[in-house]
């Protein structure tokens, strides 16, 4: 099972201060690059650049940041868990009296033991995360707070690989990389979208070619796609946002804008059968990267397969959303087959016409049992149903559709059918 | 509440006898006239004119009407209770047997204390409608009937008003006044469109031409189609016919013939979420002046949004339809409301386009929290939900529908993006 | 009840020993030539023309068929149940033992008193069909198997006739005649196309032409595509396959491979006012000729009408389908009308407009009563409904599903508003 391969690869990424900026970022794209694609490139782009509504942000960088107690104990450190210190944090160093500290301390009062995430990147302040437990075990008192903290003119930077096929039109995989120690909400996807390159790289005679692409969310999307706006909506027909696809409590899918693109109509296929009870979003419950896929004016064709979506789960944006109750090698694996069977599909979705006037003789092909008695030979039937559809009009996946089977169990007959001459690719 | 205004004028209209054809006519447009709209215009039709199919009816007019009992009492006094006159009856004076007089006599068995609504437009005729109990209690002997009416070659009134706005565009609004005291199948009806055209008038910048007309049924709405077909063909592009608006136990709606035209479009999102449990009929459930309007030529987009529908409420046609039980401040409240929410929708449902690629970022316009936290900001939300569908196609009522909301909960953030310069529109 | 004689020609047809060329076939054509359709011609084909991706395959004709059981006794006669022999065995005599024999015996386990329908048409291979009763029964020994059959080189034949209409637009009927005696998955199919064509043929005034085929299954309804490709795809636009329409078990409609041809709108109609619980099978359920006539590239619009579908009846393809149990008069009868009210429907699906704008005066035609009261005329409500849709959009078919009534309800009103030339047709 992958999925073991995957959960150790998950692990690798668990304690990495990722942020919108900074080496956190680069540690990550760099064990990407260096085990698994070397071919990946790593894009900087300065702090500053305008990026359509947006300006690429100062770079965020962490010494140290952590609260001596009016004990002297030291809470809130940032060295066991970067999720203590709020994102962005400015540097501060002073002492501070408990009420004034609770203005800049944050928990969840209905999740007592998760230490939020919270973040202020475009407005310059300072705070620290904590449960509410231990917020609520606080001494009055003088507390020190120490943020070493720079945030400076540096980069944003994103990884890149395209993986040349046949033809020019392109499949865009997309995923992000900017928070911090949490499991399915970040981790799970750069995991998976490694692993699918991994394979698709190596795949032979790829039919299409696959843009893969690691970026901060928001930000890191909207700066790539205005870096190559042209060619992406020139290229792309297909392609899938890749986030929260590591737990194994549901599957959920979640619409391009549009709605029915070719990346819908091979999620909805594709998760029919993995799982009839999977999830459907709509439009309106978005939140990653598609906002700004699908946007106005950019209308990439991007749809969401996911297993339990963001927001959807209690441990979401918390330091629940671990490596260990959330999401696991079973989960991992899920994501992973689910979202390569859509590429297969993907890449086999062609349109095929029949080379014969009425139905082909198949017994004198061997096709056909050459005594007909009353039974089923639900083999035979499937063969004359794939062909009753190869009129030039039907792909793959319509076929798949109207025989109300999983497009997969056709690649074998449909090779078949082109073997004996039967059907055609016509596209 | 409007409601009690547009039942005090309700009651100014109850007495009068209106029939396709007279004074009763001719003086509900003068209320109307007189103290709502002073620039309506009464226009006259002489009897005989050709109206396609159809021909102008002579006028009838009533003096008197009543019978003598053979023990001396007066009975279906027209002076108390218009209804007791079969509509167009000839005169007649003369003394009949109770036998005889029972071939005149008009009740309803299965309602036994309602004096039914009976007309006999376009045959030579007489009658009385009585309750099925009077009737029943009629002594043998000799009856002594008069009517002293008159059918005679004068007009067809009907009143009509156009209030311009930036386009020639036009929505037409159409209730009809031909029925004597009877308050949800017509009080109503001209009561909430003069409250309508009131409001109309006074609305500033009306981006479109609002066409209102007060018609006998039927007769009187072909007569003003014959009159006006180039116009309305050329300019109506949508509307209501306004007819049973006055009570308060349902909403309804009846489509256009075409059943997709925008008024057809509106009154659905409208009553939808005014009453999600109201009545939808279909086409073949007609029955007012949607038949000549849509018929095919004409061809007008005018559906109907109804409270209980002519013929689906027990008091329908009788004199049980009445300002006390059946049409009540609320239910014409309800009816104005329905309405004027539509109208409104129809002069705002305007295209929409972003002036911007991907996301605005909203927090540097103070439209975004500058914290970054796990809750659920939905004013923010519901800014991004609408900005991703102004991409020139999507209107702003396919917004309301895409987003599940009422239309009008989206006016004022539609105005606060155009403000930001986060939108534009288009058309 | 016309089942009644549609049953006594089905008794004509029950030993007939069918197969998919040979005597029975000629035999079958000719008693429908002579006592029913004296303008049928009857096509030959000789063995080995190819046809499409097929070859007509030799004659075969057998003189006598049984065994002889080691106590001297004869079983699996062909003279008693034609169905006791294979289809298209070879010659054989020849004393064989029991262990051998069972390899070339055929029975149902599951159905131990039926004698299976087994056909080897395109191998060469012989066998006797037994029910698995008698089967277990048969003595250890010798056996000595008597087939006196020949294949040599002969034809194949197929019925057709044309029956000519105002317009060289065609409605295609076809059923096959190749089973030996079977009764629902075989003789109701000839027998009901047979009373088809006559009452067709005395139609006066057809607006259409009628092309109607007898001919064996799969391999005949190549042959005649073969021979007719292009007139079959310019004329035809409407027709049915006949097979399974005897039994009174249910009704059933499996769809051309399109689904939204006329065939398919005008069956659903016709089923769903016949017998709202109808079953509705879809493309892939198919299993008869129009495999091969909306094949791609074929591509007719032909859709199915049946009772209880092949495959869907345990004594399908047995000797229990038989005249008694499973095929009925009254089963023939409902076969017959359904396909007849289809036909009809197509007869008369025209497309109509108004002479008049707005409604008609109806009441000046005697069409409408003159006095108006609280009641429901529907016959004039019927009228004005129908007038509504006439817009030169509707086709009468249209009109019926949009007033929710049977297409034939609707004939003698649409008549009656052409006489009064309120309406017209325009196509």
């Amino acid at each position: 099972m992958i999925g073991i391969e995957l959960h150790n690869l998950a692990k690798k990424f668990w304690k990495i201060n990722r942020s919108i900026t900074g080496e956190g970022v680069r540690l990550t794209l760099e064990i990407i690059r260096k085990y698994y694609l070397l071919d990946l490139i790593v894009h900087s782009v300065p702090s500053g650049t305008k990026v359509f509504d947006w300006t690429v942000p100062m770079e965020w960088h962490v010494d140290e940041a952590y609260i001596i107690a009016p004990d002297g104990s030291k809470i809130c450190d940032f060295s066991l868990n970067n999720l203590h210190l709020v994102g962005y944090s400015i540097p501060f160093c002073g002492k501070i009296k408990l009420d004034d500290l609770k203005n800049h301390l944050y928990s969840l009062p209905e999740q007592p033991n998760a230490i939020p995430y919270v973040t202020s990147y475009y407005k310059e302040n300072w705070g620290f995360c904590i449960t509410q437990n231990q917020k609520e075990s606080l001494a009055e008192g003088e507390y020190e707070v120490v943020i070493k903290s720079k945030i400076f003119s540096g980069n944003l930077n994103y990884g890149e690989i395209i993986l040349p096929g046949k033809s020019n039109k392109e499949v865009f995989l997309s995923t992000y990389i900017c928070h911090p120690s949490m499991a399915n909400n970040e981790i799970s996807g750069p995991v998976i979208l490694t692993y699918l390159a991994k394979w698709l790289k190596d795949l032979p005679d790829k039919n299409y070619t696959y843009r893969i692409v690691f970026v901060p969310e928001t930000i890191g999307s909207i700066t790539y796609i205005s870096k190559n706006l042209k060619s992406l909506k020139k290229n792309v027909f297909a392609g899938f946002n890749i986030s929260c696809v590591g737990d194994d409590r549901s599957y959920s899918y979640l619409p391009s804008r549009d709605g029915k693109t070719i990346s819908d109509e091979v999620a909805k296929h594709v998760l029919k059968w993995i799982d009839p009870n999977y999830k459907k979003y709509n439009w309106c419950d978005r939140g990653s990267d598609e906002r700004q896929y699908c946007a106005p004016g950019i209308d990439l064709p991007i749809a969401s397969i996911l297993r339990t979506k963001y927001g959807m789960y209690p441990e979401y944006h918390t330091s629940l959303d671990n490596l260990e109750e959330v999401v696991t090698p079973i989960g991992l694996n899920g994501g992973y087959l689910a979202l390569k069977k859509s590429l297969e599909i993907i890449e086999k979705n062609k349109i095929y016409k029949t080379n014969i006037l009425c139905e082909p003789q198949l017994s004198k092909r061997a096709l056909y049992p050459s005594i007909s008695i009353k039974n089923k030979n639900l083999e035979t039937r499937r063969l004359l149903d794939i062909i009753s559809y190869c009129d030039g009009k039907h792909s793959l996946l319509d076929i798949a559709e109207k025989i109300d089977v999983p497009a997969w169990d056709l690649y074998e007959q449909v090779d078949k059918l082109i073997q004996h001459d039967l059907i055609y690719q016509i596209k």
